[in-house]
């Protein structure tokens, strides 16, 4: 192929024009004359801009801008620094935490991420939520190794920095809390709280690590190796099996969240990640993976996540999450300011792989429109979703119900009620509704 | 359409065989018989893991596992917390800083991102790169404003509150610096340093923001406004001069940096968004846009970030970055402790739009193969390249030389210096040379 120098510079007209010496810089400059590109998404931007020219401006003289410069224009500002923080404007924004047994077991419980002052798709890792059975343990990796064995040729131990060599994916994955969303459940009436406190046991980030498929074959499976139990190095030792088949299909050893290492919350120095599958099962601060005939049924997934049915059996291993949509603006403990345009906004995944749309209703479910999905949909990643909605000052009732692509749709609360023992409270991707209220505050309601 | 309930247990083997009574829960389970999926990268996973079988491992009984449990594993972690922090065994993932005039003004200068020690696309905000000329002004977004004004029909101020309500669009994309990778030009032996130190002048970020079109629609531009010049509300007040065809395609004003509001560092509470375009034209701090006849030749676009040419004559406004790729491991500074498999592995990205792919060379430029793109090339956003490589022991010279969706590809150094006066330093996107010595040291070379 022949080598292009300086590419860029062919078809710049600014570029090509300008090429001037330092003499000529006072000179006005001719500009390109190709015709605008239009938005890829016109016709929400044209309908959303006019609504909202509505909005207060204050008329403004080319000079005025110049008159009044607060301090940070005029003084020197901060130096350099490692690494940064948030701005201590932004301070509110931080996860939500709530202590199953208090002060006894400061780190048993969870901490919530607070959606509803998210934007995009990847949750900072500082702000993903953590549901903990022990606290989080601090791991020296070079005292940490990951032992696969059992049903296996041969047995192996990884140090971390062995691991740290093999081949690597990247992939942008959701995880979930199998409890999340359960307090709208259990709760005979609606809880008022924030969209975090109610569904905030949902992050997203850009994992990189090791296909365990890649280690499996290192060790060798035999024939009988059907299942696996993965343990964490938590004194908890949280334990989990999953079938092989999902091991070989697309199971990843984790070692990178957003592009640094693993989060101690997240399971440093590596965590186990089952795309779509619920949370506890990406078991955290990994430590062994046994190859065995059958699951194990640990008291993880025997005692807990297994959920009653009315018929007095209880179902195990509900693997794969449910599709599942919140709307995070506007939502619960919001007060909107004035009769207007708005734009609702919000999150949509699935357990079983890609968002193929999410409908949007403002009358409680008797009617429905597609909401945008902003950027492309991606299997068990979270879909960014938007509609422009211009509110007139009445009670309103909005409700998101996503539908993947299997033409799995999110069910009703009713149907939740209707298909689980009444102490069910596990895997709720039950469609959420924030009620809108004559003077604009935002309530959390069961339809 | 039809309202499926609870649709995850359909065709879901696990589930279905597993239905129990809690006495039942000893029983071994039947496994679902569906075959196995093969992974997307099959023969790559294959070649690798292949080899790394010779890595060193211990021979592991399955009792031994159990046996040597570490404080970590038997005592209570650490309690939730609201807003998480790195492992402090992960302490030496920091950006690095280059003060320009030392403690006179410590916030002029540059922190580069440690690119080496990263993984996948996401750059975590804390390690964004941040190259300042006053350093980070602290501002209170109650008190900011973003004015639009000069050649349009009806002036307008923006408070911050007042844009939290316009629609918004989610895109990754990354920024680079116009100095980034300079020392590799200006010196004239190359400089023995790491691959951030050298050219972590690159970030990539999950922004969302408001199309600066919808508000420059909003104020009504007049048919004489062709550019807009943007200021920052720092003390440096860094102006930029862009053309109006810019503003209307892709120009973003970002309120969001990865999920949470736009780090200080990084323009808090706003910052302009040129994809593809130079660094510091993507204005942090964003205070004004002033809407122009022709560009206004500011001192940040006359005095700096112009390029010197060997006829004497300076090439003003270069906008569009190049297209770019650097390996980032191995890479400068670092060791490889045995021959073996490696993971060549870098970034690359391209100011026109999509890299369509990058190619690996371990002689020098000799011999050229595809490397594997990780993952979807989106316009003006990091791809994570990857290909399996197997050191001999004896010297070898890694290179990466990117081509985009346009057919432009990445030059050579010896290219930048036929084309640029002895003192151009700007612009650098030219082929990086790492060479791996016998000892398995790594180092910055020229070819």
């Amino acid at each position: 192929m022949k080598i292009t120098k300086f590419p860029r510079s062919i078809n710049n007209d600014h570029q090509k024009d300008i090429v001037l010496s330092q003499a000529d810089l006072a000179k006005p400059v001719k500009t390109s004359e190709t015709p605008n590109k239009e938005l890829d998404r016109r016709k929400f931007m044209q309908t959303s801009f006019l609504a909202l020219a509505t909005t207060p401006v204050m008329a403004l003289a080319d000079e005025s801008v110049k008159n009044d410069f607060p301090a940070w224009s005029t003084t020197l500002g901060k130096g350099l620094n490692e690494y940064g923080q948030p701005s201590k404007f932004e301070a509110g924004t931080k996860r939500g935490i709530a202590k199953a047994y208090g002060d006894l077991a400061p780190g048993t419980g969870s901490a919530r991420t607070p959606i509803e002052k998210l934007e995009g798709i990847i949750t900072p890792s500082g702000l993903h939520f953590d549901r903990s059975h022990n606290g989080t343990p601090e791991i020296d990796p070079s005292k940490h190794q990951l032992s696969i064995y059992g049903l296996v040729d041969k047995p192996l131990n990884f140090s971390v920095e062995n691991l740290l060599r093999y081949p690597m994916i990247s992939r942008t994955y959701f995880v979930e809390c199998a409890g999340n969303s359960a307090a709208n459940i259990i709760a005979p009436q609606p809880i008022q709280a924030t969209a975090g406190t109610l569904h905030g046991l949902i992050s997203c980030s850009d994992w990189t690590g090791i296909p365990l498929s890649v280690l499996l074959k290192e060790a060798g499976v035999n024939p009988a190796g059907k299942w696996i139990v993965a343990e964490g190095a938590d004194a908890a030792g949280m334990s989990r099996s999953f079938p092989m088949e999902k091991a070989m299909d697309n199971a990843m050893i984790a070692l990178y969240q957003n592009g640094e290492r693993v989060r101690p919350e997240q399971g440093y120095p590596m965590r186990l990640l089952l795309p779509g599958w619920e949370g506890n099962m990406n078991v955290k601060w990994l430590r062994s993976l046994k190859v065995t005939a059958g699951p194990t049924h640990t008291k993880d997934e025997t005692s807990k996540y297994t959920d009653p049915l009315p018929n007095g059996k209880a179902r195990q291993f509900t693997f794969e999450l449910g599709v599942k949509s919140i709307i995070t603006k506007p939502s619960g403990m919001m007060k909107l300011p004035s009769k207007g345009l708005y734009e609702i906004s919000g999150i949509a995944w699935s357990g079983a792989g890609k968002v193929a749309r999410v409908e949007l209703s403002t009358n409680g479910g008797k009617d429905w429109f597609d909401a945008e999905l902003d950027g492309p949909s991606q299997a068990f990643c979270l879909v960014r979703f938007r509609a422009p909605w211009t509110w007139n000052g009445e009670p309103a009732f909005l409700q998101s119900r996503a539908i993947d692509e299997h033409g799995n749709v999110q069910p009703t609360r009713a149907a939740y009620k209707a298909n689980n023992a009444v102490d069910g409270r596990y895997h709720n991707n039950t469609i959420v509704t924030w009620a809108v209220l004559a003077d604009g505050s935002v309530q959390n309601a069961y339809l």
